[in-house]
């Protein structure tokens, strides 16, 4: 057979292990979602339908991969957090990527019919996926913390922009005229005197993302573990003396239900489960 | 704006571009598709709609890259190979592999129903992607050599194996030592005398994967660019001697259509129209 | 000019930047030792000639680096750490490599007479190196450790293997044979009860390697910048809590001169002086 | 023992193989050799003895890599080809890169002393090194065209340069200013009509550099492997025609010895010994 003599090109393959000990982050984004919104009718500035498909699609990754402790996503992309102990396929950059990057993506078009209904995917969507290495608990807080700083900075700008365009009909042109130049404060303002907003009040999710987390949660008196999507601040330190199990190994703490998360549990049926804080469904899930 | 004070966090992030002047191939991998195929009852050895479907992702690919000049598929994998004089995306790794894997896995499940029918995707399926530079053409062919080769091996292997299994009632244990240390001959004569298939006679596709080349066909009288998936012999020289363009950069040949081929082609649709040489669509199709 | 034409070829160089804030030791080993040791009639099983001539050559490269911030050689190797926090040639391995190693090689060649008076360099030797990276100091102080346990193991183990060779005419074969399975404990009483060696009072050098380290010393009234190489125990703790300014950043502590070191100074003279604790040269070297 | 403890630190090594079938170039590079010229009263524009050090080093690297097919040099630095075919080290690039560079940077120092007699090596220099790939041979003979038509251009620059500071006395300053914005004829004319300078006229060694081959010369009727420099075109076809054996692999060929040229032979003595065209000599060198 002629397959040994054409094995050699095997050689040509390289592995490209990442740094042990360190962090790492796989973050996902999405391609050409600019024209992929509008064609799909996205609300603006910002669509919770498509904001809770990328978190579901976050979830899908976090079943497969229990290294993952901690994640964020705003908009089109999505940060997963590897903890730096982990050996997972040895810690192989190009296997990680593309394998969370593959799953993130099909999981993306498996679940839009749950968010968007009647509103079809018109086409397949692409992500492109990149990994980065942080070696202390430092550098990885002030990477996440970048990416929260950005949802902020995005998340002020266009609302303004898209309350411009939508509500005073200005062309995008004369919308991005308008804030060129403007500091948040100007911004705050804009919204609060044009369009009787106020800032603050918006939705969690809209300014602050996503942060993906696990816990242990009590469901009919077993513990079982969960993913739960938070909307909270996490540049501060509040959030990390709260949850200490992120930057260090060990056990899920045991945290009680709070009916405003969503929850996604690991069980038997390895497809997932949705569980919207419905206390009359947790037993279907447990089950 | 805390802004500023996280963004040195980019300097983390680094770059791999490939190597000037080699063939770039990208591979992707079905993860875990032994337990994915029996769960969604693919045919065996070989499901038609499986590998159908594989093309049609891998077409979803073609169109989006168009630098790629072949490609080569079989079971669950796809090699797409990137001309060596590209510069898409600046030849970065990363950017390649996780474009191509994620667009792949986008388009297998949307793609899902319109081959698989009232077959329900039980799950976000998830490829993994590697890159392998190849220096010169002779590398490239070999490459492309070897994968054909293992369809070859694998497919004679695998027929006996399911025929064993499937008509003898064999036990998967049993199957497997029946078949330990038999060769090419001895598996040909197996089929033959005991289950009255002649394995010359098996559907292409099955015994020589799919090569994906681009053409150009006339169409209503106008040249048009197709995606083109054959099932031939590309160890042998008779493949290149013909197809000249696909090492070397140049237009298109304009081919006659063959009436035993699928078509892809691009039209301003955007999102791929499938014609399967049915003259009487082809008007829709280029309007 | 044709050079335009040809300029392209730099488009395949490759920039390989470290990863920032880790930790980045260069290692170099002597290429072929075994066989130079033996041509330069090295005593066994520890030549101090060659040991000087090492650190001599490891000065050379403290005093390019200021970034070094300390150095563990011992027999053949030298490793160089250079801090977590430096920029020096953008961090790029390849650079960082080369430079050290061929400085270390070249001072090697150039401080030989110095050493080895009267016997002569019979050829050039070479040392290959290589770049690994540490996130954290507790990685770091394990490489440290690593390497001065390993110089503990391989000098008694030589000091046995030599003694045995050398005063009682075994051949090399027998002397292995002798060592072969043998604990710490049954070598070290070896060593005395044959040889009336008392391997604890070896000198320090042999057992300990060299441990380089940056230090102030006051000259004539006034600090100046020296670089020491210290024979110390640096597996336990008590080396870091007294010498806190290796692994954080800070100013070089003043120090008392302790007569049994050698130190070696950053004068306006470039190329290096050097100082044995001799106190009626302090003016010179000063001056 | 305390060893196996840390031994785990060696998991944060990386190999980086070469990409198979390329030729892998490494090439060093003086640092600070504008300082170390002057302080060692290099000749201007050229300095022989300095050149042909530099290539007597590079003769140490040939005898040692015997996979090194062409080399080229000029001013301070050396290229160093090894064949696409070559395994030596796994190709892993930072041991040849190191290894390379610290030879290279050895036996300048070591034979610096041949060359410079009584002009007294003031301090150890130090060369970088870097290795680049070409995946075809038409990369590879334009890297190499790109390296020697810097030497004329830089060459021609240079002896403008020197001849109106030495000669004319104008301080660098005004010799740049004299020079900005001129062609090769302009200064090929400068050079004529104001130091009555043919540059055509000046050695080849200067304006070719030094391309460094193998070839077999017959030495007492003998055939005797040689290190052979050259000051030859390399960018034009002839040079390649003449000397196939370069790009492909095979025998040596035989040449006639040329009084003009110096050899380097491979003997029994392994450290070289330097033969300079005269006959007499040899029948010592065979021996």
């Amino acid at each position: 057979m002629a397959k040994s003599k054409f094995e050699y090109v095997r050689l040509f393959e390289r592995e490209d292990r990442c740094l042990p000990n360190t962090w790492m982050v796989v973050r996902v984004d999405g391609k050409g979602f600019h024209r992929f919104s509008e064609l799909h009718s996205f609300d603006k500035p910002n669509d919770s339908r498509a904001l809770r498909l990328m978190n579901r699609a976050a979830v899908a990754v976090f079943r497969e991969f229990r290294d993952i402790s901690i994640g964020f996503g705003h908009s089109d992309e999505f940060s997963f957090v590897f903890r730096r102990s982990t050996e997972v396929y040895n810690r192989r950059s190009e296997k990680l990527v593309s394998l969370v990057t593959s799953l993130f993506s099909s999981a993306y078009v498996y679940y839009w019919g749950d968010y968007f209904g009647e509103e079809k995917l018109q086409y397949p969507p692409a992500f492109d996926g990149r990994i980065v290495l942080y070696p202390t608990d430092e550098n990885l807080r002030d990477y996440l913390s970048w990416r929260q700083a950005d949802v902020h900075v995005n998340n002020l700008y266009n609302t303004c922009y898209w309350n411009l365009v939508l509500h005073q009909k200005l062309t995008p042109k004369q919308a991005e005229d308008r804030l060129k130049g403007t500091l948040a404060s100007d911004k705050n303002e804009l919204l609060f005197k044009e369009f009787n907003i106020n800032y603050n009040n918006l939705p969690e999710i809209f300014k602050k993302g996503t942060t993906m987390v696990r816990k242990s949660v009590q469901v009919n008196g077993k513990p079982m573990h969960a993913v739960i999507p938070l909307h909270c601040d996490i540049i501060g330190n509040k959030f990390w003396v709260d949850n200490p199990e992120i930057l260090k190994c060990g056990k899920l703490p045991l945290v009680q239900i709070d009916e405003s998360y969503e929850y996604f549990f690991n069980n038997i049926n390895p497809f997932g489960v949705k569980f919207n804080g419905d206390k009359e469904n947790i037993s279907d899930v447990s089950s």
